[in-house]
């Protein structure tokens, strides 16, 4: 099995040019000058956050905690759909109590890897992030996003209320604008998303990758803490 | 005397058109298609906060609490005051202590009434809310208002600080802003109150009520949870 | 030595015209019609937040507790920096761990006057606020500022991380903004200032004064609470 962990322990303090670490089906991981970016790739499932996608963020956030040259994560994704939250066909009735308790568990470990996290963990989105997806984006420490992107707890179309994404919702952001999202199901804009408090920054799509590029290297460029 | 909640719950589950229920004086009430709509229409009082209407909201809104046809309650009012607070003909140092008491208890027993109600309530103004009009607002889970209206917490200019509207305030809305608010008097604007916070939308007044359709449907098109 | 305080108390309730109580070198105190309003005044060090600086303020807040007069205090400054944040000279590794908690003890001591202060304190705000003059705008009740300020957490540059700013700024403004001023140290403009919760109002520069009067006017127009 390729170890993506090995070779990014590998890289030394002063690799200085992208290389590319993994390339699983779900993600695809590049460690570079202190980044490690996260793309999640499973565009066929809406990169829905699967167990196998849920276990591959929670390894590739977990890894390299104790790799002084990791200063930033990058979570990201392929495609439109940044990700539509949990892969509803895991939650099916059939699927059984059993699997879904294992579903939200390692979704609880996910998000708690994000809070434990020793580096800065910076969501990078352009496009729809529902459900535990936007979840996901309020769980990170800073959240970056284009004019496209939107933002939804949907859950409550599925009689599945979306509870555990309310929780970082909550903490972070207007309640008056969430409660509007989580209640109606309805999804709100990246201009909405900002002025609730739910990402840091709004951007034209084709500057994502510079405005992010700016506040990961800012987070870089201080002294070592 | 006319008795609203039995109405009500003979309405049945397939009620397709609003019927009225209520034309008492202090509000008027229509249940349709899952909504619960109360209106006040105090208007020569301001639709102010007295005994008789907040004990009339109270009932209202824990009337139907085990109707499973009630999915969503709106509360909003007649006239270009959606409400001016308590009564302060009621709280006079001649209306005694007891009075006093008597108000601030059932304002805190129609507050809870709103946190503990089983569906979500919201909010739909258009006008000024003021003093505990304004603290009724912040209550509720959500509120879309006119950009027309205006929010203020005056108690302050009668020597009565806004302490009670003072709590879901600052529960729910920037700080800079409520205090700003509640140390001033000074009202803000519909678009001031979605900026901190206060509200979920606002719209211009002739799309007041779609826009609450929108927001309502919403939340009755879920799947029962 | 001269004594602010007394000759503050010797004013009365009916003083109508500002008298000039202080003309040290770090603050310039006037005292009248209920409004305190200190200015710093030491712009070769950029407004630094000196133990001097630090002690000045905290003595110029807490004078006059007692006396009826005081109703609203504002904390403004002169120059183009409201205040550059504690003075780096003062904290470096030569200066001793002795200096450094006394530094830290004494910023407590100050931000905690502010909260324990029984009447409003205003910060007004034209210029650049960073690391503790941050959290010191934070910390007021009320900020209002022009559109010209810039607000940030440059500690990180230093290999201080603004953790002490990031008290009141994480207790008043919205997360998504805050951890970004905080892990990239980069400033953000009046307007995300407003957006985010860290002020009450922006205004044009030539507006400053008369945007801060109506404010304190109102604050001393209401009844004595």
């Amino acid at each position: 099995m390729f170890k993506t962990g090995e070779l990014i322990r590998g890289l030394g303090v002063n690799a200085k040019n992208f290389k590319k670490l993994s390339t699983l089906s779900l993600t695809d991981v590049q460690f570079c000058d202190g980044v490690k970016k996260i793309t999640m790739v499973d565009q066929k499932s809406r990169n829905s956050l699967s167990l196998g996608m849920m276990q591959n963020l929670l390894d590739n956030i977990n890894r390299d905690m104790d790799n002084k040259d990791l200063r930033v994560i990058i979570i990201t994704a392929q495609g439109p759909i940044f990700s539509a939250g949990h892969n509803l066909k895991e939650l099916t009735p059939e699927a059984g109590k059993g699997q879904h308790e294992k579903v939200f568990q390692l979704a609880t470990q996910l998000m708690c890897s994000i809070i434990e996290c020793p580096v800065p963990v910076v969501a990078q989105v352009d496009g729809l992030a529902a459900a535990a997806g936007c979840q996901l984006v309020a769980q990170c420490d800073i959240a970056i996003c284009t004019e496209n992107s939107k933002f939804s707890t949907p859950g409550s179309n599925f009689g599945i209320f979306c509870s555990t994404p309310g929780i970082p919702l909550a903490r972070k952001g207007l309640k008056a604008t969430i409660l509007h999202m989580l209640l109606t199901g309805l999804p709100i804009t990246a201009s909405e998303a900002k002025a609730s408090g739910l990402v840091s920054k709004v951007c034209a799509p084709e500057n994502l990758e510079s405005e992010v590029k700016t506040t990961t290297s800012a987070i870089i460029s201080r002294a070592d803490l």
